[in-house]
């Protein structure tokens, strides 16, 4: 399959003129083209460059996404989905111009089928909203990136967060999606069944698609029962290998662990320091298991077992939810503990994902690495499923730190990629990544990306400059 | 989107016979041409029409499948993927004839990463012959269909079994695909990390596709640890109703349950005939717990009281393995022990999938319409994830019996899809569910999936006739 198109190109003036007057005429004041929301809505949280799109949309319903798609369609221009901004390679920025659609007023939680396990959320709603919301029933839904993003967005980049390992990525906890497509048809992707072998799987052809083969309008969730009981603590390590190597242990054994969180070293001291802990200042593992509390006792102690096989603990562990809320509120705030290490620096998380079995090598290279280039970049890993963050702080005032970094950022995925991982575990492609798409899926597989995307998109309206690479 | 191609033809006289000279020339004695080899292979286990392949072609190698293909390509005859045959919904059929693809002689474990909990296996490779070769090692693979089917038959048909409540489907337990294209291009889906978010998700494109997007030649699937402790057993209830109940409270209060089958009372009985069981005349569920001794002790006491509440027990349960292997070997057994019910009649077997807070009512409405049609149809139901089968007993004779089971077959299908549930839990489309598609799905995401279809098999010749509605 070799299908490639002609590349994407900005539209004429009188396109984009023509589609905000038909806009205009639909959506009233909701078209808002200043320069400060337009350059918010293209926020990339990273170093790539601001590039706002000519105007943004606030829709309210399926209909109002149905009615810009069209209008955009019309005249051939670019459309954006916008949830919350909090993608961190680019995916709102809009290089070709065209329409942004803000879908954060659509937050309703439209169904919760308590008996099922699931709801039906409108895509503008955040995953802390969501939760917040079913609380009383005791339900929860288990993902959690770093920031309180829209369960639209984490649809479209295929996240996670520090629940995977027991609970999933994305691509585990969607069982339907509405979508609008790009000539503004509505489709439905699945029933609300737990299972289905009835024909391709678009519903997971759409999680990680990253708006480029059609607008996100609703999701169906898969959600779980509050455990009855969480324990959870921090265990110390001599060295990240040995973390590592009581990660694959507690993995292999078949402890169900609901969090296995990395620290190395330099992390540990920003959290201290940032979320006023007193932790060992070596490589920890923030542990958490869900179960009965038998269960969870009987868990923990195998945990601590293991970790003292690797040379590690004590394990300290507690059930007392004030001690968990605020350990984890600690490692949701380790990005900013990183950034809190440099300031006046940029911070770019990356986000490799190695087999397992690899991610000892390939964490300690990169320390070397980081050592060797003389950066500063504290490891945050999710490593029951083997991926990790860095968070690099660069100083963006100096051309040749920036130059270093890059260089650094670049060796760091080829060397996943050379251990059978993946450029992105959680974050996506957006623009930051496609550099490395080809490199890690082959030319026949780019070929088949190619083909769905002219398939879905022939005149390539959708998120245009994401996801797929030009020859 | 509304793209349809033209309509399926069978290939010319002179068009079969080149490409099988071409074939011959490569393959020689590894393309069979007898009549009672293709009828074998053109096997459907139902109530369909045997459509035997012009030829069958023996194949070692992905190498050997590229050549197959592109013989076939370049003379645009069609081409059917076979494993073991064991397909329930007429997917190795070849309506446009063709060649059929047989891959039971590509049977090589290639590699099995303990610490990953993941191996490659080629497609031939049976899940049981999978799970003799992992015991060793202390690993598993949990998905069982009735069949002893070959692994890239499973992936085709995203199928799953009695552990699917606890292990997942197919979808969930791939990680990567080889796959030959309808050009005959190799395609890696994925590569080995456990999860990544590096563009669309090709996997899962194939997982379901049933051999017309491309042959899969090699499968990278997840592995689980042998449990260190399994404990199982029978309990009765009054009702089918109150077994779900108690389900869906089980599923509910997050016990992990790894099986939990629900046999009606006509199919206890014909299991207490044909597996020598002696099981109390009345609706069973069939229930499993994996994990610690501990912990499968709790959970097996907690299952018996919510048993209680609903009426039914006692629930007698045991962790020996012999007593285990007895019940789910009868289980296993349920579809034979059925057709043992009626000699002489075919077994046709229903697959629908409800949302479980439906499966009482869905359940009970068909039992209802069972006796009103004066059918014989004992029940076997995954109820964890609100699947269930009939094993529907007809005598083809008899043209007016037949009418009336296919009728009460269509209507079983409608009842479930007006509950939000699926055709098909887990046997696939082929030709048998094709008519119930575009009920399903709606016209957009039909017209999605022709879109998919023609961007990778632009001529149609990838296992035609399966899955894809004609208008």
């Amino acid at each position: 399959m070799s299908s490639r198109p002609a590349p994407f190109v900005r539209p004429s003036t009188a396109a984009i003129a023509a589609a905000l007057a038909a806009l205009s005429a639909r959506f009233g004041n909701k078209v808002v083209t200043s320069q400060a929301v337009r350059e918010q809505h293209a926020n990339t949280a990273t170093w790539l460059t601001n590039e706002p799109p000519d105007a943004v949309v606030f829709v309210a319903s399926t209909e109002d996404v149905q009615a810009v798609v069209r209008i955009c369609a019309e005249h051939r221009v670019p459309v954006v989905a916008f949830g919350t901004g909090s993608s961190l390679e680019g995916q709102v920025n809009a290089p070709f111009g065209g329409v942004s659609i803000d879908l954060s007023e659509m937050k309703e939680v439209v169904a919760v089928h308590a008996e099922d396990l699931d709801c039906v959320v409108q895509p503008g709603v955040t995953r802390k909203q969501l939760n917040d919301y079913l609380r009383d029933q005791g339900l929860f839904f288990p993902l959690d990136p770093g920031a309180d993003a829209s369960l639209g967005g984490m649809v479209a980049t295929r996240c996670s967060g520090t629940n995977a390992v027991r609970y999933g990525t994305m691509k585990d906890n969607v069982l339907a999606l509405k979508v609008v497509l790009p000539d503004g048809e509505v489709m439905n992707t699945a029933r609300r069944a737990k299972k289905s072998s009835a024909g391709y799987d678009l519903t997971r052809l759409f999680v990680g698609s990253e708006g480029t083969l059609g607008i996100i309008t609703e999701v169906t969730l898969k959600l779980h029962g509050i455990p009855e009981a969480i324990s959870g603590g921090v265990c110390p390590f001599p060295t990240v290998e040995a973390a590592c190597n009581a990660t694959i242990m507690t993995i292999q054994s078949g402890l169900p662990v609901a969090r296995i969180e990395l620290l190395d070293e330099i992390q540990v001291k920003a959290s201290n320091a940032y979320s006023k802990l007193t932790l060992p200042e070596s490589p920890c593992l923030f542990v958490e298991f869900h179960g009965t509390a038998a269960g969870v006792a009987e868990q923990s102690e195998r945990f601590g077992e293991i970790a003292t096989e690797f040379g590690g603990g004590p394990f300290e562990w507690a059930t007392k939810a004030e001690d968990r809320t605020r350990l984890w509120q600690a490692r949701h705030d380790g990005f900013w503990a990183g950034c809190a290490l440099r300031p006046g620096t940029k911070a770019i998380s990356t986000d490799v994902c190695v087999p397992i079995s690899r991610l000892a090598e390939c964490l300690t290279e990169t320390q070397r690495d980081i050592a060797a280039t003389g950066v500063t970049a504290p490891v945050l890993g999710h490593v029951g499923d083997g991926n990790f963050h860095l968070t690099l702080l660069v100083d963006l005032t100096d051309p040749e730190e920036i130059a270093r970094a890059k260089a650094f950022s670049g060796r760091l995925v080829e060397r996943a990629l050379a251990m059978e991982g993946t450029c992105t575990g959680e974050h996506g492609v957006g623009q930051g990544k496609i550099k490395y798409l080809k490199a890690e899926h082959g030319e026949a597989a780019i070929g088949a990306m190619w083909a769905i995307k002219q398939a879905f998109d022939p005149h390539g309206i959708m998120n245009p400059g994401k996801i797929l690479p030009l020859c």
